[in-house]
């Protein structure tokens, strides 16, 4: 640990001091209104003049905030404004709508002026057709670069990545490697490591800028690199890439192909992306829903999530089956309709509990085959306590309010029963699913879900029947 | 965009082509039991060969992999192999376990190796009394470091920064920043840019390092500095700071006190673990864990699930109480039982889908107070949409099953009147708590569900009391 670290000030050669205000955001709700009245007023000027000063990712959030008739309005309004990279900056589901409403070739020449990685999720939104007609209009040697992007597998470092790496062999000094930066204004915009291959072409180390700036000139790549770097295949998965980037602090990754040869690069502010985007879909499949659906039309809404929805309803009904079991005992005590649904809800929450806490160990790899055992020790355990201390509450409420300490120990056993399943199941579901290769969060809640249910109705009832009546 | 970017590479000059291989992961379960074995053996020279190769952050995944027992055998066969990096690399609950190992002077030694930002994560894991008591032990230079990062608040851009940077007037050339950087090695381990500070130490641009690799040597900072940077308030939380990184793209950010005078830099490699964890925080709220116990004890992380269930347990029997005033009701009708279970949990699920985009909407800043309106409009189409189809096929399955058609209609009414009820709240309760400054995630899911469940009972054994009897 070090302290602050700055040479001294020469107040006399500085620029007078004006006083500088921390501003995190252009975007407040008296802003966008503002922009609003201006697009309905058909003030160019005014909202142009709103615009200039926006950073890209503003001017996108801003589009994004406007009522669909509103956007394309900003849109001619904004002009210049209105770059390639504000159009990457935009959710899919809106960009969708806007690109419906501009030529091909006025799209091709959007996607020309990106880097590769941020051109390919531009074009890999578009229909099939429409994908092929842009690329036609993209100039030939950038079309190529996206194209090959394009036959890698979605959601995987090829599509991440950035073609534009800078790569030098490791017999390079220095000098020669600042003068060649300084030389060459075809490099890419955005770098923060020199990639040092051999004559194969397969990274061997990396050099990070600032350990470039501290060097002498006559020193060699060599003697500077990091060894000890993680090369991406470039199959592999974006959640895993992001794992990848999390676990080991990276700030850039060199992506090969099967033979290991140098590809392309990952960058850090790809990532970031990534991680929000995978942690985001955990939580919404864990919900039924399938993607983010805050910026679609509501009949498509409606269809995204009308498939979780019947299955619910397929579960529901297998619930009330069981229930129809017991309908004699239910007519002849009524308590048990009342309070049939505390054992079944309680079980249904603490098996999401241990659900969700193993899906995430599982996507953060903390939870893997050789301590799985050990983590469902646990699990009974905490259940089994969970479980007594409910039982007695519970049970303790019924008996009191049904003034019957019988049915107090019913719905008591019954509960531990549930609990002890729901702690079991949360935890095998997940796992299980994993193996299988599916994805935990889309099926382990409704899978679980069915089981506490189950469990719970029939735990409950079967014991009532046969102890009460 | 561009095509790829290397000079020709020079064969004869090259080292050999070895082969590399991608390795991305060190661990796997058959390392870690061959570890455990050559630990249960006392074979110290063999778990150290194992260890020697590995990341900082593989071995402290080592570490948090092994049972309890075997972790502190680990370290003490690691011997100087356990370094403070690991350490600040090893989740929370499993270090506080590994720290009351230690003496207080140990604990010391190590955090004083840390970067301030790593030394102050794990100094805020413990008790106050034992934080106190290491504090002491610690040199007073580096402790005044520390104690001042401590007096932010958790969870702020003040605990998250490193108080090492690089600040430089903006006279300075690009000559002069290049030798300063190469004569003074106490400058921070990673950086990416230079930043730009008046007289009065404020921030006023940055400098990236590969502007300044490219620029010739009599530059001034002035010409080169980027003048549109986002400044981090310190007492900003850490969930706006992430928001901030990933709209942006920032690799670093200068965090500035209340005067707009800077303190130091956050890096994108915190901001990464922070997205991550507030993503989670979220995903585990929503579920009723307060926060991650995969590495706790089964008593710990029994409490910890305590509150969510006793929170439960109360709607559940609320839920009861109005089945309760029914019970005349079903004693008449039993398939009125039979069935309720379907509307409450359709209602259930459907608000959880339209809940979890909301909270989301509202952590991406999607959803705000300017389009509230706009959304709750939709919401309300797709609920009815939603409701509709799902009361023709539930009521119709009813009519089936007990052929009774007004049993159908009954169960088709309260179903829509749920679904309209589940969407409407699903939206007004994550805006009410988030305009209240409450996490929505805490607390919505259980608001919710108690609604949809009150509302699902009341609303089909009403319909049915109503039309049945």
């Amino acid at each position: 640990m070090k302290g602050q670290i700055t040479p001294p000030l020469d107040k006399e050669r500085s620029r007078s001091a004006k006083p500088v205000r921390p501003t995190l955001y252009s975007l407040d709700s008296d802003f966008i209104r503002k922009v609003a009245k201006a697009l309905d007023a058909g003030n160019i000027e005014d909202v142009k003049d709103f615009l200039s000063p926006l950073h890209k990712a503003d001017i996108a959030d801003l589009i994004e905030c406007l009522p669909q008739s509103d956007r394309h309005r900003l849109i001619i309004a904004a002009g210049d404004l209105f770059t390639a990279d504000v159009l990457a900056n935009i959710e899919e589901d809106v960009r969708d709508d806007i690109l419906d409403k501009f030529e091909d070739s006025e799209v091709a020449e959007a996607i020309a002026g990106l880097e590769s990685d941020d051109a390919v999720s531009v074009l890999e939104d578009l229909e099939p057709p429409r994908q092929r007609e842009v690329l036609q209009s993209i100039p030939l040697q950038e079309r190529a670069v996206v194209e090959e992007i394009l036959t890698f597998p979605e959601n995987s470092a090829g599509r991440l990545m950035q073609r534009e790496v800078l790569a030098l062999p490791e017999y390079w000094t220095v000098g020669q490697t600042i003068d060649h930066m300084r030389e060459d204004d075809s490099l890419p915009d955005d770098f923060y490591e020199v990639i040092v291959v051999n004559p194969r072409y397969e990274p061997v180390g990396s050099v990070r800028l600032d350990k470039l700036l501290r060097s002498h000139r006559p020193k060699l790549l060599n003697d500077l690199m990091k060894e000890d770097i993680k090369t991406i295949p470039v199959n592999t998965d974006q959640e895993e890439v992001g794992y990848v980037f999390e676990k080991y602090d990276l700030i850039s990754a060199p992506v090969v192909n099967e033979e290991g040869r140098l590809l392309g690069s990952v960058t850090v502010d790809d990532v970031v992306d990534v991680i929000q985007e995978e942690a985001e879909e955990d939580i919404l499949r864990l919900s039924g829903v399938s993607e983010t659906d805050f910026y679609r039309a509501a009949l498509e809404t409606m269809w995204g999530r009308f498939t979780w929805l019947l299955v619910n309803l397929g579960t529901a009904i297998l619930a009330s089956v069981v229930i129809y079991q017991f309908d004699a005992t239910i007519d002849q005590m009524v308590a048990l309709a009342v309070l049939m649904p505390i054992v079944a809800s309680m079980g249904g929450n603490a098996g999401t509990q241990t659900m969700t806490v193993a899906i995430r160990a599982i996507a953060t790899r903390d939870l893997t085959m050789s301590n799985a055992g050990r983590v469902l020790g646990k699990e009974v355990l905490v259940s089994l306590a969970n479980g007594g201390v409910f039982a007695v509450l519970a049970g303790g409420a019924a008996a009191v309010w049904y003034q019957d300490h019988l049915l107090g120990l019913v719905i008591g056993g019954a509960m531990i029963i549930n609990m002890i399943t729901a702690g079991l199941f949360g935890l095998v579901i997940p796992i299980l699913l994993w193996r299988l290769r599916i994805d935990p969060a889309t099926a382990a809640g409704v899978l679980l879900t069915t089981v506490t249910d189950v469990v719970g109705f029939l735990a409950f009832l079967g014991l009532g029947a046969m102890f009460l009546l």
